[in-house]
């Protein structure tokens, strides 16, 4: 059956950026904005607008900074239809004064992403670009080691302060089952009446889509995928699963998965993304994937046992 | 929390023959039995127990067959603890007279696989196996093609005709949604009065271990696993994440992890399961994994748009 309409963002370049320090070929980008465009993907986030300050240009790549000039280029000539572009901003590792005037900007959305503990760089970094003349959203990560009482003083001050759109459930450890997530979409639910509920998970216990669909089923309209489930560790909600599951009528498959065919699946041989042991074991523990993406270069990659025991330590 | 008592099936060895023909070194099959044993897994299937008429012995590898004498070797020596030893018969692609008396044989469970068309021979079978002195199921394939009236027919008579401790439901596909999967285990609780419900679930849309998750929550209390998902096209529920989620204190997962990262992550080099697009493919177009696999085998396995387009006309 048809789906109620779900506001799609694909997040391929930003979130595969975490494996590859953001060195993506113009090419790459390129197609995947253009595969987004053509299959009716509502948004396209191409990097981080992250401070140079805090990250070396020389170590990063392009998508880290997400200079006008390079966004520019890599859209330049496609159609875009209907799909509007997004860059995310860390709340506390970037700079407001890095943001133009909408209007001289090619960006649509400025998603800011935050720790409960940085809300207030946060809310003001998400006015900042309210005022610029941006669309907005709040995307608060590592919600499963959210205290309670704090998320909902920030969900409140969220929804009296600002004008964000939506506000974000984010499972950077990809660690929450279905009954945690039900209870989360409640909770912000129940603080945000102005605000739209948005989801991004995390594959480490092959939940990123599950997950995202009971989502939607219980409330969420925005929904987060990228293309094969690139992305940080375990990497994230498949798009390609997430246009079947939707049967949106307006999105067309096959422009992803041809995407995905040429362009996505060669960037295996240099980044390991998807199901792999140590990211299960860091996601059942509720822990930053972190220690699993260094354990997965190393030459034991697959001591599992030894894994789990320092990650458990 | 815990969950309440969960029967835990590994079918690493049988599901994950039919991409290999059964040909699993004795070392292989020694070490999933034992890791399945030290773990706490109620039962471990060691293969099929098929027709040597209908299977070319001379194609196929032993855990198509298991014999007794093959099946006493691999798991000779071994602390068995509490775990018990299962075979698979297809109703369709068996021969009742291959089971010696229960007393006779190594083997505990006898499943029961049929389509719902072939569901005399199974029930049969199935009738046959108990009489002989074993404990048996009858896991129902390819469910998500099944007629309703069609399956309320078998239902009804498997629970008026066997003494079965477990019906399954089988998506073989790997294409049912969670919605799908709450309207099947209600008519099966529905028809199934003496009976326990059993979930297999395949991965080509990433939901073989949430629907697992799910069926148990709903009323499920036989659950399959395989090691890191092996088995046909996309695989299976991962029995790490399986374990993991029921937070049994009599399962322990650092067997399981350990014989993943010494015994199945190298199969790899050798058989492609897990989420791949093609098998996603036939997963959303609920068919046989059979193309994909297939197509995975071509020079041109990753032009996922001819695939699409071949498997959906």
């Amino acid at each position: 059956m048809e789906r109620p309409k779900v506001i799609v963002v694909d997040c391929t370049i930003r979130d595969g950026g975490l494996m590859n320090d953001s060195k993506f070929d113009p090419e790459t980008v390129r197609a995947v904005f253009q595969a987004c465009c053509e299959a009716g993907v509502d948004y396209c986030e191409l990097g981080y607008r992250n401070s140079k300050e805090m990250f070396d240009p020389k170590q990063f790549g392009p998508w880290r900074f997400c200079d006008e000039v390079a966004i520019r280029s890599a859209v330049e000539g496609i159609d875009r239809k209907a799909t509007k572009l997004a860059v995310m901003m860390d709340a506390h590792k970037s700079e407001p004064e890095d943001l133009l005037p909408a209007a001289e900007s090619v960006i649509d959305l400025v998603r800011v992403a935050t720790y409960v503990k940085d809300k207030n760089k946060a809310i003001r970094l998400a006015k900042h670009a309210h005022e610029l003349g941006y669309e907005t959203t709040i995307n608060i990560m590592a919600i499963s080691h959210a205290h309670m009482p704090d998320l909902e003083v920030m969900l409140d001050e969220i929804e009296a302060e600002t004008n964000v759109r939506v506000v974000y459930i984010v499972d950077s450890f990809g660690a929450m089952y279905m009954d945690q997530l039900h209870f989360m979409v409640a909770k912000y639910q129940m603080h945000l009446k102005t605000k739209a509920v948005g989801v991004h998970f995390h594959n480490n216990q092959q939940l990123a889509f599950a997950n995202t669909m009971e989502g939607i089923i219980h409330g969420a309209t925005w929904a987060d995928g990228t293309l094969n489930g690139l992305g940080r560790g375990a990497g994230n909600c498949p798009l390609e699963l997430l246009i079947s599951f939707l049967k949106n009528p307006d999105l067309d498959i096959l422009p992803i998965l041809g995407c995905v065919g040429k362009h996505i699946i060669p960037l295996k041989e240099h980044i390991e993304w998807g199901y792999h042991v140590p990211y299960m074991i860091t996601g059942i523990l509720n822990q930053h994937p972190q220690a699993a993406i260094q354990w997965m270069h190393g030459k034991n990659k697959h001591d599992y046992v030894k894994f789990y025991a320092m990650a458990d330590e």
